[in-house]
């Protein structure tokens, strides 16, 4: 139900991740309320996509690391969004993400996002797995 | 028409922002829609309430440093948020901004969602006025 990446949020993003390589990718279109202004992706949408699509990039390099059959629960503790040049409405967004670092429960991600062949916007975030009784242990 | 702050926008988020003392602050009742999983908010909706309202603050700051009539167009540069505890869903949140640092056309500002009393996310945001020509200009 996340409205990130939900594939039952009717109204959310739905992003599909998948792995590329090295990388999770993830190809997403914006509708057209998700606009800042016209023809201009929202940066807080610009976020999200990013945030929700690296987060699934953290549980999956901790899957491998860990030899697990499943992905841990992961969560956001913090990213940060850079905002490079307009991020287009009216196109099909290329979501392009990688680990930098695994350290014990915690991965770091870069992630990006590419409009036409070019970097709009970029994002580094920290992402936890969480152990059983916190309020996102295998909740989604 | 912003997603986060558009009043036209029946899709969005639509974040109204007022001027209380030093601070901008805007009360915001998430939508089921907006979950991250159950009775928790998503951390891009999270980020885009913080962005959003922080792109207020600094345009409102730029209008009074500059004595101006009207706010002038400014967009997000970057922006960093940091998820203390989950945000809860079921409950009106309160969003708070103050610029720390108005240097030339850049406002840096400091953000936080708090919900029942006790700060949930905070965000640091450095926000740009654009100049005519930028796809941005008075485009919102």
């Amino acid at each position: 139900m996340c409205f990130g990446c939900g594939p039952a949020n009717t109204k959310g993003l739905r992003i599909k991740s998948r792995v590329e390589g090295e990388d999770l990718v993830a190809d997403f279109r914006p509708e057209p309320h998700h606009q800042a202004f016209g023809g201009v992706l929202n940066g807080g949408i610009v976020g999200t996509l990013l945030d929700c699509h690296s987060n699934w990039t953290a549980a999956y390099a901790l899957m491998k690391a860990r030899g697990l059959d499943h992905p841990p629960a992961t969560v956001t503790a913090e990213f940060t969004v850079k905002l490079r040049a307009p991020t287009p409405l009216d196109e099909s967004l290329r979501l392009v993400a990688r680990p930098s670092s695994v350290e014990g429960d915690k991965v770091t991600v870069e992630a990006r996002i590419v409009a036409s062949g070019k970097t709009t916007a970029t994002c580094r975030g920290v992402f936890v797995a969480v152990k059983e009784g916190h309020p996102a242990f295998f909740r989604w």
